[in-house]
């Protein structure tokens, strides 16, 4: 099925999953830009094996959940122990992605929402809290887009690494908005090639002056002066300011820092379950996938791969944390939590 | 035509272009390792048209020149004129690669030789410069090879870039000689692979436990302890101890810097003609290279490439470079030819 674009405004990535009369429809990322393809889940069940089977990924697991929710309280609308029923929903959808925070925190706008209007509908009642989450995940993201995009100067030539999602997307609508003019590098981001398939095509569909490079080139720009910031999301900044993000980002941080480029990462607010780096656990994939692109093999059988999926960049690579409540110096995240928390 | 990689002992891209009555074979580097297909020249000039052609890179070049200038020798003995014409033939095989100085030097060996010889049989000349220039090579990479396999530890965790060639085979061949048990991580090195289909399979070939990385994940090993070096090979090393290499070598060199992990670069020799990294122009080869994997596609048209093939590593990230008259600290390499020179 196909769903325009249009009907918000906003780059397909960044509405890549949504609610309908008949399901929920999900942007297919597996062979995104090259098919435009919306997988079509008609029940809860169906969302949830999206999930498991990586139509979507980044954010959107969250907003699959989300949606996936309230397809959960349609079904389950009317019958007995529906509250009950709810939580094992959101107990499937959480099983989806053990190492993915996103699906847990989707869940609990949903519930909460049940849990604030027992007496009411239940439909009704998920839907309002599915909104509440998408609402909050938009505009913590619009927030720390605009104390981002006020770090870059006007025609700022910035690299970037992986796909950054919302919040890329909000950083690049803020400088947007305020008549600057970016012009980006984007990293291939191999082995997935996150960069190549998902950040440059979204920057290209909002007239962003876009420039695939290969993993390895950033230090080569940086030393030549072509770059005035180094941007990336991460997956989780600690308290005391180590950014956890894609394989990839410690090596261009450090190459940026050498050749006195700034590093800003992207978060909507330091995790406080994370004290310090060496509070989150790496996660290894399978080393596959480093012998493969795009699915052909780039080795022969008697090589092994490694895939070290994220790494960590210490406080004194990074320069600025931008969150929906401004901006940080690293080793100062914390206080994120102190001054209004 | 299948060649016997067993004919001489080597990895068989260290023993990749053979003299044959017939003429010369070529083994096609454009689908190692997933074929092992030669590419049989019957002429000098079908030589120079390989060449061209990327059947062979990296010093391939210079082992193809070598011997294609004896086919000319063959095609040309006997008849008028011959040493201008085995000058013609030399400048055909230097046309083939504007940007590699490979070729060039390879016709020096063999106009050299005819020139000491100017009565001498034009074939028994050819070839005796052929060989020499072989011969001059292959001693200088083992020696080079001696030097950098003595900066390693007995169980050296090496991370390598790109494709060392025949470097690399003589610091492993000497480290093995030795009893060093060095393992190796490889970059996959995009654009093109080298590092994935030529450093990796030559690796495995020579009985080294051999790991595939992409190129962003160096920083990720240095900064877990994972690497005791990077070593790479060099395509230029200035008089001031600037390494010219695959672009991505100054990211890990910076990289390796930073958690201190040594870095050393090898060449035969720094270029006498190149004082400091600024004279070395680099090359910026087709941007469309980075939007494809073998072949593939990676992005949309919307997206444009950028394609720098080199990049200059400045000596305060270097440790050491391992020459044929052994090690230099970098700011020291320009001694190599006060010693000897």
């Amino acid at each position: 099925m196909t769903l325009s674009p249009q009907d918000t405004g906003l780059p397909v990535l960044a509405d890549s999953v949504r609610l309908a009369d008949d399901g929920v429809h999900i942007l297919d990322r597996r062979v995104f830009p090259f098919e435009r393809t919306w997988v079509h889940a008609r029940t809860a069940e169906e969302v949830a094996r999206a999930i498991e089977d990586m139509v979507t990924q980044s954010s959107g697991p969250y907003f699959a959940t989300l949606w996936g929710m309230v397809l959960a309280a349609r079904e389950i609308a009317g019958g007995p122990s529906a509250r009950e029923r709810m939580g094992e929903a959101g107990r499937r959808f959480v099983a989806t992605r053990p190492t993915n925070d996103q699906p847990r925190k989707a869940v609990g706008w949903v519930l909460a929402a049940l849990d604030a209007d027992p007496g009411g509908d239940l439909v009704e009642a998920a839907l309002a809290g599915a909104r509440a989450g998408d609402e909050d995940y938009r505009r913590r993201s619009r927030e720390l887009g605009e104390a981002a995009a006020a770090l870059l100067p006007d025609e700022a030539r910035v690299l970037t690494h992986c796909w950054g999602d919302l919040y890329l997307v909000g950083m690049v609508q803020a400088a947007l908005a305020r008549g600057k003019r970016p012009v980006f590098f984007c990293t291939e981001t191999r082995p997935y090639l996150q960069g190549a398939r998902l950040t440059a095509e979204t920057l290209a569909e909002m007239g962003v002056d876009t420039t695939l490079v290969t993993d390895g080139m950033g230090a080569s720009l940086f030393s030549e002066g072509r770059v005035d910031a180094l941007v990336t999301a991460s997956d989780r900044v600690t308290l005391d300011g180590h950014v956890i993000n894609k394989v990839g980002t410690l090596q261009l941080a450090v190459a940026a820092q050498a050749f006195g480029v700034p590093f800003h990462a992207l978060c909507h607010a330091p995790d406080r379950g994370s004290p310090t780096g060496s509070d989150v656990p790496i996660e290894y994939r399978d080393g596959d996938e480093v012998l493969h692109a795009l699915g052909t093999r780039t080795a022969t059988e008697r090589v092994k791969g490694l895939y070290p999926a994220f790494d960590v960049t210490p406080p004194r690579f990074v320069t600025s944390i931008a969150t929906d409540r401004g901006v940080f110096a690293p080793e100062r995240v914390g206080e994120y939590w102190k001054e209004q928390g």
